[in-house]
């Protein structure tokens, strides 16, 4: 993509009313753009991330065995008063009437919907362990929307629903989600940590947060260091398997938010230097619920003895536009965004210095074109702007790596190029480029 | 795909409120679920339809050097208000209140976002021509909602929005989108006809809807046969070089919707035996309309001569959930749906005649395995009903190809490839079935 042909409006200044770097660092390189309190345009850029995370996400729920739909974004307030909801939602549910002053809402999230689609269409056991998932459009209607999309009031989330015939089964549908939730946000570039959640009225243990670690999170969370370095699960993961010692290995260590934190376990399982005691931002949550939805809305399936019972549930969320906010709050310094490769907007940044001259934008053309044959994107800045700006935009935008190309290195017979994350430069001949950059997928 | 760990809940009877045969043959094959009046679940094979449809969608819009971004579905009132239509809107549009009584509603169309979007970010015309485009969920509250898909409340709709500095680089802009659009619906293996359609106040000849023929189409529709046999523009296309003599072509046959049918010019201009008059479907519409929200949104570009001017918009939709009931319509028979390669859900359907036979089953997963490992998508019938019941299914379903797979036929060495278009039916080795599907690409 050239630069000169594409949108995007960064901004030199940072915007007042942004208090985080995140929310900051994406209105000034120009990846969103506020619609209203907490709703946003995704611009080219930005849009570019957000559906790089969705892939992700949707790659590894489709190897963990998930099938993906999708809901609508409305839904009838029929719906929610069927499974107890509707009343006690509160203000943060959207609520609204048609013309023909029908009551809808707009989903904050789809447990209600999806057990009505599960109870009209599945009747036995035999088509168990099943697991919905989709990717769509939440709305909650924040009291005090802020910090950019980490807490906006439209946003893209991730939400799964697993059936199973009774609690041991959802256990393992449980196990598979909290396997792959590791892979997904590993494969981000990210370390996101499950930790204890609250459960609620439903109790047990069967709750967990996803936190990526950070100052600007939005809790406290308490860990043991060990947690930090233990292995994520690899390629060759069987779903089909005994997912049982991943997760053992997972949770054995201590690691809960400050809701379910117990300063006394901590103190008494956690040597002192080991101790871990910072803040987090949510980016995902597994959760079992047994039979809340199934009973009220008798969601049931015959047993192989031939009864019928409500089937146990649970719900597996990833905020997928947060976790822009979070991978940045993660990944940044004080020139700018410092993308993990798999989800930058674009891998490369081709700083062309002198797209005047006919040779230099040669190279850049031919440069571009072997980059794309093998699959790495390219933001090729061919603007007529002094270098100093193009450089400062690249570190803001935080692409991986830099290519930089200008007559003076081309009359030696190289370009340079610069890793974003490190600063580390080293010059090469054009030729070498993509072999170089290829090697690090 | 394994269909005994998908959700495919198919219906042997006709539901009895559809009315039109794509209405039916989509509840009765499982891709989609009603949740309220005009608003729909997509269930798993009927969302991989719609994707496919949104990624042909995508890939020739960028092409076309449209970029994509992405904007909200909810809206600021005042927005429209800015550019007057808020109350001309009426009744279709769905108003939204927030917690904080501040107006918002469900946007049916984007033309005043996304001008207030280039206003705020776009000030010379070097950056011009410029198309952002979205595919995003939209609201319409129909006073009657029905035939499915066709006419929901909810639906996916493609826009894109073109800016130039004045009518003649406009017309270029509505050119690259016509030919865009002829590429588009070719690709979906469906045949759409441009034809002159309405542009209101606005006036001139630039506004053309796209029409798929079908004697359920909501408008009559009157053109000369020739136009049914133009030759669609190759992959080759330039859209930087001159579209003119292909929109040419497109454009001198008579062609025209009801709303602007010119009975005189028809009888005059088309030889009795080269006049057809049917119904059409509407499934996309590229319209110019000048300066009608630049002017009042004031946005602006600064011109060669350092003057500003307000730009030269137009407007390009498509139809996205709309036309999975398009191609239906022009595509089925009475056993059921007959999808085009490109956008069925999976290309083959396996049909396991002796799923518990290990060597038949040994003989699935081998097909399947060889089949997909060329890109080729499969929905593998490995359920024990009976061989009626799962032909029924295949034909209501409409994949492309069917292989059956039994003792019988493996004891021969041989597998049964059937066409569903056509009905045509071959044997063959399972080593040959992949290559011959391939073929077919």
């Amino acid at each position: 993509m050239r630069l000169s042909r594409y949108l995007l409006p960064t901004l030199k200044e940072n915007p007042a009313d942004a208090q985080i770097a995140s929310h900051r660092l994406m209105l000034r390189a120009g990846l969103i753009r506020q619609e209203a309190a907490g709703i946003y345009s995704w611009l080219p850029a930005g849009l570019r991330v957000l559906r790089k995370i969705e892939a992700i996400v949707r790659d590894e729920m489709n190897r963990a065995g998930a099938l993906e739909l999708l809901m609508p974004t409305l839904q009838l307030a029929d719906l929610w008063r069927e499974s107890g909801r509707y009343d006690a939602y509160g203000p943060e549910m959207l609520r609204i009437k048609d013309r023909h002053e029908r009551e809808l809402l707009y989903g904050p999230t789809n447990e209600d919907m999806v057990t009505a689609i599960f109870r009209a269409n599945v009747r036995s056991y035999r088509a168990l362990p099943m697991n919905l998932y989709h990717v769509q459009w939440k709305f909650r209607d924040e009291q005090r929307p802020r910090f950019g999309v980490m807490r906006g009031r439209e946003f893209l989330m991730k939400d799964a629903y697993s059936f199973d015939l009774d609690e041991a089964a959802a256990r393992r549908s449980y196990r598979r989600m909290f396997v792959a939730y590791l892979r997904i946000f590993a494969r981000m570039g990210i370390r996101a940590i499950p930790m204890r959640a609250e459960t609620g009225p439903i109790g047990g243990d069967l709750s967990h947060e996803f936190l990526v670690l950070a100052q600007t999170g939005e809790s406290a969370v308490y860990c043991d260091r060990a947690v930090l370095d233990l292995p994520i699960p690899g390629d060759d993961t069987d779903y089909e398997g005994d997912l049982e010692p991943i997760v053992q290995a997972w949770t054995a260590r201590y690691a809960a938010t400050e809701d379910v934190h117990d300063i006394e376990r901590f103190e008494r399982e956690v040597p002192a230097e080991q101790r871990v005691q910072t803040r987090g931002i949510e980016v995902g949550q597994v959760f079992y619920f047994g039979t809340k939805y199934s009973a009220p809305m008798k969601a049931l399936v015959t047993t192989p003895e031939g009864d019928e019972r409500p089937i146990h549930g649970g719900s597996y969320g990833i905020g997928v536009s947060r976790l822009l906010g979070a991978i940045i709050e993660a990944g940044h310094d004080d020139s700018g965004i410092i993308w993990p490769d798999a989800v930058a907007p674009f891998r490369v940044g081709l700083v062309n210095l002198d797209p005047a001259d006919a040779q230099v934008e040669a190279a850049c053309v031919e440069l571009q074109a072997q980059l794309e044959a093998r699959g790495i994107d390219v933001l090729h800045d061919d603007t007529p702007e002094r270098a100093g700006v193009k450089f400062a935009r690249m570190d803001l935008l935080g692409l991986p790596w830099q290519v930089v190309v200008g007559r003076r290195g081309l009359d030696r017979g190289i370009v340079e190029l610069k890793r974003r994350a490190s600063g580390e430069r080293s010059e090469l001949t054009p030729a070498d480029v993509p072999a170089r950059i290829a090697e690090h997928s």
